[in-house]
């Protein structure tokens, strides 16, 4: 599923900054560490799989001897260490972290294995990894950004497609299910998720698509993506259901408004709090501040959420290889919700634009 | 998604838990517990969603603003605390747990979390939650046994449709996908995993589909499960594409023998080392003992693994309302592999067979 890359260089450079923290250990568990790192992607069950990464030596993963045919070796990278079902793997992550003063622990990480591994490591200090995990993951080389691209432009066809079939008189759920059957069709390994919110129900921006029947008149915002080689889609359109009434119009002019102002502020050394500040000014100063209830936008890579966030006071400097998206919303609680979402790239010198399909209010039927 | 359900006594025994233990707060997030507790999944992302509950006082749900709609309210249970994208909900959770000294953690937390509450706490003293949450969660009540047996009929169903499919010449992840489109067209809410395993991919029990076409002579392990209103399923047949080899027939034989004796086995105060003994030594007598890799089953429910685990040295007794997996293999590295997997509730006075499709070696073109 994954791309293969250059893991032995990239572990490298997870020990030049664990050496700089003075961490003698880097622990990484489920999530998007271990796909990084090695290729490879623990399964989010009870048995606990761990690569255990020395500052100053080889790395070991420690997996379920039942899932070890599923991890791809790469030699150079790694080593392989299965357990048996009788035996304790927290004991073995301990022996292999050897007296360890520092340990860097993947974020999602299991509470119960870090419980269990302080209890095991009592002379431990335990911290996060992420100052270690987001520095490298947040800076994207040329062939992710490629596969980001690629699954933006999947996005991009879906939306096409969608703006020719006919909303009105199907549910939630049903737009839903073609949104995640045309993310598979157009090349995703996977659909992740599909926001299909409509009417009223659009004003909640994380709405779980329900049985109600969408009508003329309705906005609908739908928000959709998918795995492609393991790297995230995630784009964002509102569809309005034949005409829309002058109130969404006006807000909407709004909100295309500030998602460009959003669009228009990236470039490196603008931060993350400065971006976000370009397109929430527009909102406000238009009046709709109180209902733009989220930050602008979130990294994106192996993750869908991860750092950089594009968020108040986030005073972090944008960077070439970061990419991100930039999402407002306006969100009138009872009556509608509206959000434009794309994923950019900042350049060396501005903005890579990965989803690219019209900004406009969709028109369908 | 869902049942509705007594969130407000499942609460106050957790409550009652708590005090044995001397524990003043419990705090759950994401996974299973929270659904258990109050009807509600938190989403897996990076902003904290997190039910404190004082082992004397009423519960709170700190959840993120923009996703506080998706919660349905039960006024008896819980209130909510939504967190606007500038507030650190860290402390929120700190505040709310008012000093306490010891702490019950859920189980898949992100350590991210608990190492930003440890920070936050460092005179409380952090546990597993487990204690609390197996105790109450392991022990179905006949409105959980009737959702799991909803599940595990729609599952049958499923492999009834499988038996008149022709595997050969198409690819794993192709009836991989027939399955999901199956298990959802059958009821399930969604289609969890299906794992399909072909020929020699076969004996790697977690094999992930792959493009291998699958040929004449093959043994195909499906495996596979997806949710009814929150609650899971999980079974394994084992078919055979055209006259199965006097080896695999032979295996077969002696497997569909263990599971059986797995079953037998089953009644109120056997452990589930016992069960798994019972299986395993049928598998050994045959001289198959080095090829039964993993455990012989796993409790079933809101998650699709948890307690209790039907393995070697599992001496806690089965109670009724308990619910598992038997699920005996056989796998032969580079030839073939083969499973048969049940869901099975203990009663009062022996067994409940939740999934009833034929254990043979299904036959199929």
């Amino acid at each position: 599923m994954f791309p293969d890359a250059d893991y032995s260089g990239r572990l490298d450079r997870a020990r030049a900054l664990m050496s700089e923290r003075g961490a003698d250990v880097m622990l990484l568990s489920v999530g998007s560490d271990l796909p990084y790192f090695i290729g490879y992607e623990a399964m989010p069950l009870e048995r606990l799989t761990m690569l255990v990464v020395p500052a100053g030596g080889d790395a070991v993963l420690v997996v379920p001897r039942l899932e070890a045919p599923r991890v791809v070796p790469r030699d150079d990278a790694f080593s392989v260490l299965p357990w048996d079902e009788t035996e304790d793997p927290v004991a073995s992550v301990a022996a292999h972290s050897g007296g360890a003063e520092v340990v860097l622990m993947g974020e999602q990480t299991w509470a119960r294995f870090l419980l269990a591994l302080q209890r095991e490591m009592p002379r431990t200090r335990f911290e996060s990894a992420s100052p270690v995990t987001r520095e490298l993951r947040m800076r994207k080389d040329p062939d992710e950004i490629a596969l980001l691209r690629a699954a933006g432009a999947a996005t991009d066809r879906v939306v096409a497609t969608l703006d020719g079939i006919a909303f009105a008189g199907r549910t939630e759920r049903e737009i839903a299910a073609d949104v995640q059957r045309l993310t598979v069709a157009e090349g995703h390994d996977v659909a992740s998720f599909a926001i299909v919110a409509s009417g009223p129900n659009a004003a909640s921006p994380h709405h779980e698509p329900t049985h109600r029947v969408i009508e003329e008149g309705d906005t609908v915002v739908v928000d959709f993506g998918g795995r492609w080689h393991g790297y995230c889609s995630d784009t964002t359109r509102t569809f309005a259901v034949g005409e829309p009434s002058a109130d969404v119009a006006a807000a909407y002019a709004v909100l295309a408004a500030a998602q460009a102002a959003g669009r228009a502020a990236v470039r490196p050394g603008a931060t993350g709090g400065e971006v976000d500040r370009a397109t929430r000014a527009v909102i406000e100063d238009a009046g709709y501040g109180q209902y733009f209830v989220h930050r602008t936008g979130h990294g994106i890579g192996l993750e869908v959420h991860e750092h950089p966030y594009i968020v108040t006071g986030n005073a972090e400097p944008l960077e070439p290889g970061m990419t991100f998206s930039i999402e407002p919303g306006i969100y009138l609680a009872g009556r509608f919700g509206m959000r434009i979402e794309d994923i950019v790239a900042c350049t060396d010198d501005g903005i890579d634009e990965l989803n690219r399909s019209p900004r406009t209010l969709h028109s369908v039927a």
